[in-house]
Order: C-alpha cells, then sequence, then structure tokens
C-alpha cells in the first residue's frame, strides 16, 4: 500500500480528483464505484465541474453505488439520493451510465461487473468505527463481494440513518460491496481527513486483519493508495 | 476465485503444467514463484521435458522461491536444494534466471520484485495444517510482504524439518513471502490432492478469514485459481 | 514480438492449445477470437477433448469470429460453420458463449467488445499471400477495428470461397477484424506450419510495413507470439 | 483511440496534467517518457509545482527520455538539457529516478525496459511535418523499438537543432525510441496545439499508414489519448 499525506483538505481534495480523473480519459470502458460520505465534498466540486462542461469526454466512464439501503421495495435508496445530488447531477451523468445497487439486482450487478471487466477503481473512506462501505465492526463477511448486511444490530449504521430517516422506514438490511469484491478493483482510493479519524487510520494499519476491526482487511489490497490530511496521519509514525 | 476439480492426480497436474507453461512464452519478463512440495512431482514432469529441450524458449521467465531456511549463514537451504533437484536442473534452467530467497536477501528480494514488476504467477500447495508456504497457524501476519518466521515453535514446521535433517541444524527462523506479496501475484495458483487434505480445503473456503487458519485469507486474492483432485474436493459441496 | 521455433506439427500444436488453454482458467471473463483455417486442426483436438469432457472449467470463456461472409441475408456463414465443425461443437461451448460476425452485427460486435474488457486472446493463420483474417494485400485499411471487405477483386479469396460455394453464392463482402482491433487483443497468436508459408514468415519480419504485405503490420503489436515450424522458419535467420 | 478536444491551452494542460499525475500514485513501479518540447511548457508548472513540494510522493515514478543527440562523446545531450531545465530540475526529481538515453546506451535502456515491465506512459508531441519522437518523415523504421537515425538528411530536425547548436557540433546521427517501443507504452498520450499543426493532425487520422507521414502508425496503438485545443482540432470533422 502507499500512503500519501497532504498538508490539508484543499491539497488532499486536489490530489483525488487528479487520480479519479486521470483515469476516465483511457480509450477503455472504466468502471468507478465513488463514495457518497462526506469526505468527498470538495473533490467532487473539481470533479464535477470539469464534467458538467463535458460530458463527451466521459461517456466510456460507468458508476456502480458500492452499498444502499435494502428496503423491499427499492423506496428508500440513500446512497443513490446523496450521490445524485452530490456527484451524478452536477456532474451531467447520463442515466445509462449510472448503475445503481438495490435490495433487488445486488446478485446482477455482481454478474455484470464479472461479465464487464470489473471495477478499475473504488473512491471510499474510512468509518471512525473502522467500517468501509457497509462493512460495520462483527457484521462483515471479508469473503462476500456483494451481500446483504443487518442494519438495526450495529449502534453505528443506526445513528447513521436516523439522521436521514424515521425510526419506522430504516430497513432491517443494507446490501454492500464486501471485502473480495474490493480486492478485485484495480486500484483502491481511500481518503480520510480530521482528528476525529486519525485512531481509526491508525488502528486499520497496526491491528491484526479482524472483522471487528474490518478495515484493516484493505491493507491486503495488491494496489491500495491511501491519502490522509495531516490530522488524520497524526497517530501514525513513518519511519 | 476459480476451483476446478480434476478426475485423479495426472489430469490435475496436466492441467496445472498447462497453466504455467503457457505463461511462458509471453513476450515480456515473467516472475514466477513455484513451490518445492510433493504435489507438483508429475507437473514438474511435464514442465522440464519441454523446458530442457527448448531452453532459449524460457529466457524471459524468471524463478523466485517464496520461503527458505533462515540459518544465519545460509549453510542450509531446504527450498533452493529441492527446487534444484525437481524443477532447475531437470528443466535446465539458467542460472541468472533463479533468484533464491535467503536469511540475508529478503529485503532486496522485495525491492527487486517492485522494481521488476512483481510477481505475475505463485504456484503454491495447501498444508494439512493449513499452512501456505511458511506461513503456519499461529504464525503468521497477513500484512508482511516478506518476512521471518520462527520455525521451533510450530509442531508442523519442526516435524517437516526433522525429515530432511539432524536436530541441531534447524535454524530457528525461515524466511517466506506473506499474505500481502500473495495478494500482488497476478495469478495465484492452488493445487491440492489427495483425501488427507480434504478437510483443509474445507477449513480454507468455509471458515471465517484468521491467522489460525492461514489459507483462509488466500480466498480474497483477485485471480486465485483452486485445482483440486476428487479426493481433495471430497469435503466441500457445490451447488 | 516472440518467435518460438517448434520441430514438428505437432509440438507446435502442443504449444498452442497450452497457451490457450492456459489462459481460459482464469477467474474472469476471457474473449477469445480463434481462427478456422487448417492449420489449427491438431490444436482444436487437443482443446476440444478436454473441453468436451469439462464443460464447467470452460464457462469463463467466450469466443468472437474474427471474420465472416456478408451475404445480405446472412445465408451463408462459412466462418462460422467452419468453426462449428472443428471448435464448437467437439468442444461441447455453450451457444451462449458463442458470438457470430455477421454483415448485420459487426458495429455491435465492435460495440460489445468495448464493453467487456476486449480480446484477451487471438488465434490466427498467415495467408501464403501475406493475409491475415479477411485483410488481403491491397484490400486492407489498416486503421479499421471491424470493416466490411471487398471480396470479388481479391484473387487470393475468390479462390478460397470457390472450393466450399458455387460462382453464385459467392457474396461480394466479408467482414473481418482490422489491425486495429488486433493491436488491441492482450496476446495475440500467430502459428504458421510448411515449406510454402516460409517466404510469407520471412515477408512478414522483414518487410516494410505497408497495405501490400498486411501482415507486417502485426510486428508492432505489443505482445505477438509467432510460433513456427521448421519449414515455415527455413527461410528467416537468427542471430 | 480517444480524441478529446479542448477550449484553450489551459485547459488542455490542465487534463494533461492530470493524467499524468493521476498515475504517479500508484502503489508499483511507475515508468514515463516524457517530452521535451514546447508545447508541455503549462502542464509542466502544474506538474512541477506539486513534485517539487512532496518528493516522497513520486519516488515509484522513473523518467525515460524518447530520444537524444547521437554525439559519439555523449557531449552533447540537447534532450536531457532540456528535460532538466522545464521538468527535472524544477521537479526536485531524484537523479536515481532519471534515467538519459544516449548513443552509448539505447541496447541498454532497452534491455532495462523490458526488465523492469515497460513504459507506463508516454507524453509526446506531433511535429508540423508529422515526425514524432525522432522519426521524421522517411527516416522512419516503424519496426525497430529503440534505434539510431540520421539527422542531417532530415530538414526539419536540421533546422531544429540549427537553432540550438552550432553547425559544426551537430552530429550525424540521433537516438530514439521508435513506433514498435511506442506501441508497448499501456497509455500513449499526445498533445497538439495551434492552427500550424490543424493539418499535421488531419493527416495523422485521415492518411494511410505509411513511413512518409510517421504518426499514421499510432493510430494503431490499443490506448491512444489524443489531446487537442481548438486550434489544432480545426480541420478535423467528428461525427
Amino acid at each position: 500500500m502507499r500512503i500519501i499525506v497532504e498538508n490539508d483538505y484543499e491539497a488532499l481534495s486536489q490530489t483525488v480528483h487528479r487520480i479519479i480523473l486521470g483515469q476516465m480519459y483511457q480509450d477503455r470502458r472504466i468502471n468507478m464505484s465513488l463514495t457518497g460520505g462526506e469526505t468527498p465534498t470538495r473533490t467532487y466540486e473539481l470533479l464535477t465541474e470539469i464534467m458538467s462542461k463535458h460530458p463527451k469526454h466521459f461517456t466510456n466512464t460507468h458508476f456502480y453505488n458500492f452499498d444502499e439501503m435494502a428496503s423491499p421495495d427499492d423506496s428508500i435508496h440513500l446512497t443513490q439520493d446523496t450521490l445524485d445530488r452530490i456527484l451524478y447531477q452536477p456532474g451531467n451523468i447520463s442515466k445509462s451510465n449510472i448503475h445503481p445497487l438495490t435490495a433487488g439486482n445486488y446478485l446482477e450487478i455482481k454478474k455484470e461487473l464479472f461479465q464487464n471487466g470489473g471495477l478499475d477503481l473504488m473512491f471510499i473512506g474510512l468509518g471512525s468505527d473502522n467500517h468501509f462501505c457497509a462493512n460495520a465492526p462483527n457484521y462483515t463477511n471479508f469473503k462476500e463481494e456483494i451481500y446483504s448486511v443487518p442494519v438495526k444490530t450495529d449502534p453505528f449504521l443506526e445513528e447513521h440513518f436516523n439522521q436521514y430517516l424515521d425510526e419506522k422506514d430504516i430497513p432491517t438490511e443494507m446490501v454492500t460491496m464486501g471485502a473480495a469484491m474490493l480486492m478485485k478493483t484495480k486500484t483502491l482510493l481511500m481518503a480520510v481527513t480530521g482528528k476525529n479519524k486519525a485512531k481509526a487510520v491508525k488502528q486499520m494499519l497496526n491491528m491484526e486483519i479482524s472483522t471487528s476491526v474490518p478495515a484493516t482487511v484493505l491493507t491486503l489490497h495488491p494496489n491500495f493508495i491511501l491519502i490522509l490530511d495531516k490530522d488524520a496521519s497524526s497517530e501514525i509514525s513513518f519511519q
């Protein structure tokens, strides 16, 4: 893995947007899966400013969501709504290049990614509880590529959804890509910012691999680029 | 991962030799790391028959050993001796294409593999105790690419070495490639034969990933080809 | 490029079948395009013996034809008929893994190959007039990926079709993959046998690249493996 | 190939710098060959501003020059001097990551690139006479990877060198990477700006491949990204 420390949020966002955007001009289909969290706000401003102006430059790039609420009727789709708002709509991305993940289609999506060459790049964040995508401590199966996971048993996810949904609307399941799928993405890019994530970064790097500290497994990825601001890197030491 | 079940040892050996040999004709440097265990006896007969006749066809292929005794003066090198006997000498492979691993050079080898494009193919076996390379239960650090591991504390390795060495000659350390290096090889090929390995295969496929069952981690590899004979596959079920 | 000289037709067929078959076990979709000519008769015997016994081992592999008669109603399909007879039927290959090329679908096939990761391997022959696929001297456009070419103006193709068809049934057009598509295949494998091809091999290797000697362009491929028997290599010199 | 048209020189330089810089963070050795011409002035300002601040982020990236004067004693090295001035020194790039090309080492460099995985990215310009690197009209051998070419017989090159050197100092030979090497680079990036290049762009795209219009051959590259400003694209039509 590579660890890149940037001075601040702006520098980190600039670097991430270059890595992502730089891939989109290749002369082949590019499959990406980009996070809907808060860390990428500035990254997506930089990306969508360019993408919205030149839609023809990005027709080769397809977007796959890596997690979603698994409401039985697919009526609630927080990830898709968030990405629509912060990336897909401001980036002027064609509907035909967006591939939402749902409780109803996740096995299809798995097959589709197998048939079309798989993910070229995933861009993810890190939870302060060490979760990645919707792989939460003790509710993770590293061996799954895409799978359904329980929500209500995990305090972190419950709290997360309580911000957006009424108690009654929170589904009992989510669908998420798991470690086995992340291992297959050609580039795995993670950005982490802020003092409150410094301990999670240290745990990921220093602790033994286990499902109780899920992101530890990502250190095995053959091309893992971890981009930190100074605060997020403050608890790790470099020789 | 892919699971290929062959009817018998001969069919398995034929398939493995095709996968290995098929890569060696590419028009680029190919880096391989092939096991010195007993499973590949027939595979190496097939390989070396062809390699010895046409040394010019295989000048692009380089061989890296994935483990070795770490005797302080490099005087004992069981892996290298075994591979010399069953593969390198009968295959008529040039010394300049063989890269032994030693206690003295393992950090150099790690750098060298980083600089020359890394391993294209590893071919490994599976221990009945679920070890791979020299990564034994409870003496494994998944996060290391190449590292030094203790010998005497592990009953399986001790017994293994007792077959070949006097008690006084068994070193206290081995060097081995770890899971982080195996994850970077472009193709990971494992062959397992015999009833006495059937349980280890089942554990690798069905148990949660942990250092007490080391080979479980290999199921995360992005291109893992597991080739079994019928006996070795007898405890797993296919849907 | 790499040049591999084998002692005889049997050795050449063994090597070619290992390179092709060795790729089919990878844990990803593999797209291949294999020639329907006469050179591969023995290669396909070796391949289909194994494929027919283990259809499940080869479900990841998809077959694309690289040329075909372009009869307006797709009623004549010599390439497909030949491949059915010598490869697809004896190999017990599922219809869903076979992608015939026609006058009606060649632009679709081009898009499909762009979307699914493109060809991993092409296996082609060499004409004694230096044609490859249906790219004949002076009727070749190197820059095309898949395109329609005239038949009747080329004496070699006319003679070829006269063997199989009544004069009145020979269409005026063929569809074929062109040099621009061949350059994109990850491995380009060509086998040539016999004294009567020795001059064509020499021309391909020694002459300047031009559409009057079409196969000259293939020497630019980034991973071109040329396999010759002794007769076919008899007019080239090795330093 | 892909054609990207940017509104102006600044937008083109921003896109090129993102494609180049985005690759440099990968967790593997990256080999690049970047042009010393005038088109990249702004691109290199953007690159070197970032590279000079964070030398540790770019330790994986190695730079190979693609052409040079072949003065018998290696006393004249215009390409190296130019790249030192506009890229290597302002970018604070370590000497150990710079691999100059000379009349004395070009066969060594060819071997080295074969052994270390080859070029990941080349960034080149286009001559108004359709030359690329030092492959000038009628003095080009497409089949060479790196080779020596005459200078004095080519009016364009002579004029070019007259700007920098006294008549008596102009060597009779240059060394340059040829089409066969460019075909092997994983990404081929070309930037062209200005009305005076519009005709050369049109020729490259529309004319038949031949050594009298050298850049025509680049249209065969499996991953060719051509970035133009509006002026340079003014003579080509898009459907």
